[in-house]
């Protein structure tokens, strides 16, 4: 309990479009100064996806990585952990390849396939400013692809170069495929697995399953695994304090929530950061340094990254 | 407690392959013969999937069902559940086609998409007398595929010849996709909620397990839902010994297990559900009728089938 | 999983009185007989009380016990385990004399004070024979006293004889007083955890309860610990088959329940056994013979008792 | 969940000694002015014991608590809340006094009889003031005594002047022990229940336990119930965040801890209570007024009171 808290900050996902909130970074130099910010607010690691500056789609070619790692590396000591989630839209083989190309210390990995439920926000959004983004939330066709064969396949790409991962899990089965995947030698500890709640297609935000998913990698992993939580939209923070008051780690950011609190929304990942830690630090914790991080996750440190 | 238990018996499915047991039942005879057996041992339902009479492949064409319907309804006062599960290998458009047709009392309705790992099983058979079968188990890549929109289909489809539904929930997950189309309006109780454990891609079978979707079933549904299970493999009598001493209902047949007991291959559907009523007897309760089950899951009666 | 079931028999205990159930045995002759044919039917324990001949009572003394325990060993293989709860209203002194007296291979110890509301029975059996019946069960001020002192006290009497306990937990906190004694090193495994559920006072008799014990147990005993159930009145085989199912032991007996099944009495505990087979069997278990229970308990034998 | 959150701080208690920390209110003066400055920092709620001035020892004579009513009364705006659990070593007859005479809007009642381990406190405090510290922690024979005759005797002796409750459930059968007297027509909603965790004789403080009593009182209460919880000593922010992280109330203050955060002694109950609006308000909560408090829990008002 006493462990620092790593605190993840996933800058801009693919969730959010612009049109839900201004704060959202679009362009390289917002996602640098956000991946800045967020860091010096506490965050031990940055959750990084890239997105078209002129659209603010999506965009998971190698080449929109480009401006932004180096550049948060020049300016803040943190853990850049590159998505190979995406959008749930793309094929495995697309959303490797930044990883796959740079090389970083660490990488997420979704554990299974899903239906992604976007459509939700419509309602809360009517009045979108592109055609993308309707086309994206109206979308009730989604599966987001992670089969064994796709999760074989990004391990075998990134783990040559030393890249570890954030075991990001939906669900309990994703638990029980991460464990197949443990007992096959594939993967070895310690794990970082990311337990997401409240995402349509995913385990609700009930205290109840955030319970079950903690006890149940409590009994597939015992000390293999480090514990991190995401909750989605409004229960981002209170997710985050069941995790901080157990001893376990925290991920916040606009790419899980746009708000701050109720109703307001939140002006940084930063600012969900400085958040978060009122939290941690009124439970007597306080937020894991990048060292601490590393150390924690056995990560190959920020030099041995392709960029 | 004291309510009847609905014994559903499923017949034949589409993970278990000829190879594997020679009880399986595969022609359209077969098939009649294992569910008239099943019926009379106390099944109030029959789960229902076609194969190839040659090769023992799914085959989900109304047609392949067209001598087996009839002949179970001439023969044995049951239920009759027409699967649109088919295998995950198929589309939905092919997978809906037989209910469609037939206009069954209850289908099943898989409420989420899912990787589906069979390949576990080639290491305790790996002389396969089909090449479809190999071909099959060893798929890696197999996405159970039921999006938002297919489980939209399939209501809209269904639900005007006053068909009911199985629904299988293979996680947590699953319930919430239930209580998101609940909550919209398309469905509505009393809902048969078949949870299903053990199989990989899927929530596992531990006692947790069950006890988590069963908890998660009664805060979104409560009386709204009638509660059976479903264990794959050599968790079959185990769960459904769990759900019979709380009051929930059980699903056993050679679809989910080809086993008995530890290394018995059960002769038949038949001798899973007499087993099975050991237990529940053994609680103190007894078999529902099919009169019961109808009454219990409003369900329309034998009689107004398309066959 | 595969491991067979331990079945305790509790034949007469101290809660019901000679009015509820003809069955219950009183007499030194009725009890041997009833214990020996719970032995015959399955069981691998007998649990023991001694009560008054004439009026039924309990009767802690060592005296009482005397035509009982030899005529038992002469009759039956089966592991002799005495009670030290006696009746709650007894003194813990008074309690542990009859196992200090005969020094068995087991000795019930309850792990902790509670309320015993054993009120609700007055208005299902309003007619009682015998004032002793009246009064004690229309008890409200009942406390069943264990304090630390008490339990230590009991440990320190028995243990130099080689005697090893049935661990009665009433109760979460149960369990963690006797984790709190196993730190101490005044207990180590492996410990038979008799889980008690369902009787007024102590935790309720629902599946969500059953699991919480589960758990707990698990989380604090890990390997060091067997574990078995004992479900009061009419839950007695819903929570036998709840542990059964998931390699658990089960105790049965007219001590717990002197119910068959909804509205029948049970004719001897050695029914209750036959039907808790019938469960078991059903699930692919079998009963464990003494002597598996003694290698799996650590039980000193049969011939090292004073009887 | 945007309910403000019902903070309780419990001044002095009588498990704490002098010894432990100088912060620790032991005169009435002290007692009263602790008292305001929680509320003053928060505080909706505070939950009062008297001590001897001298000694320190808890004294539950209605004329110790004289001194500290009124002036608290005078000088703050906050519920009073009169322990009727005095220390676990006294008769109920004397705990009930002076909530009988003086009539508050709440007063406290433990629903059931229990174990009461102080003794672990020994080790840490080795050196203390007064013999009767040495005497009342060193004490393993302590039972906590509340049987249901002694709730019977409460309810019946404070209800008549419109006092409610704060009904103190230390494991699970508790809170069926207040199910019982629920369906007995005894009390009724809204009833506020504080759980209370890690005490040496009731449930642990593990987030499972906390999940398990949680999820008990929904079932058993489902809305007439107010969830609080109290966790002692370095479980307090810990356990408040889970409950307050999920829509719960909190209770803090020197009765329960002693400390601020990890080897750090609290140099007031008002600091713990600014230390749980640091975590309330980091999750877009915050401290309800006493006249919030006073709507949710239907009390009776500051005025009605016999001081
Ligand atoms: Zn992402
Ligand atoms: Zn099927
Ligand atoms: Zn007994
Ligand atoms: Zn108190």
């Amino acid at each position: 309990m006493s462990d620092p808290v790593i605190i993840t900050a996933a800058i801009t996902g693919a969730i959010h479009t612009p049109t839900m909130s201004e704060a959202l970074p679009v362009t390289p130099e917002q996602i640098v100064d956000a991946a800045v910010d967020a860091a010096e607010a506490g965050a031990a690691i940055v959750h990084l996806h890239a997105r078209n500056p002129e659209t603010g789609a999506p965009d998971q070619s190698p080449e929109a990585f480009a401006p932004i790692l180096g550049a948060i590396k020049a300016r803040a000591d943190v853990v850049i952990n590159i998505t190979t989630g995406g959008a749930p839209t793309m094929t495995v083989q697309e959303r490797v390849r930044p990883a796959e190309h740079w090389q970083p210390e660490l990488a997420s990995l979704n554990m299974g396939s899903m239906n992604f439920g976007l459509f939700g926000m419509l309602s809360r959004f009517p009045n979108l400013n592109h055609q993308w983004e309707a086309d994206y939330l109206g979308n009730h066709d989604i599966i987001f692809r992670n089969t064994f064969q796709d999760i074989g396949f990004v391990l075998d790409t990134l783990q040559s170069a030393g890249t570890r991962f954030e075991f990001e899990c939906y669900d309990t089965a994703h638990l029980y495929n991460l464990a197949h995947f443990r007992d096959a030698g594939k993967v070895s500890g310690p794990l970082l697995i990311q337990t997401v709640f409240g995402l349509l297609g995913g385990i609700g935000p009930h205290p109840d399953d955030v319970a079950h998913m903690k006890r149940t990698a409590d009994r597939l992993f015992g000390d293999e695994y480090v514990w991190s939580v995401l909750g989605a939209g409004r229960h981002q923070m209170p997710i985050a304090a069941i995790s901080a008051a157990q001893g376990g780690n925290v991920r916040v950011g606009l790419e899980d929530s746009i708000w701050l609190e109720k109703g307001v929304l939140a002006p940084s990942s930063a600012a969900q950061v400085t958040k978060a830690r009122e939290i941690i630090e009124g439970l007597g914790r306080r937020a894991a340094t990048p060292a601490e991080a590393r150390a924690k996750l056995a990560l190959k440190g920020g030099d041995n990254t392709a960029f």
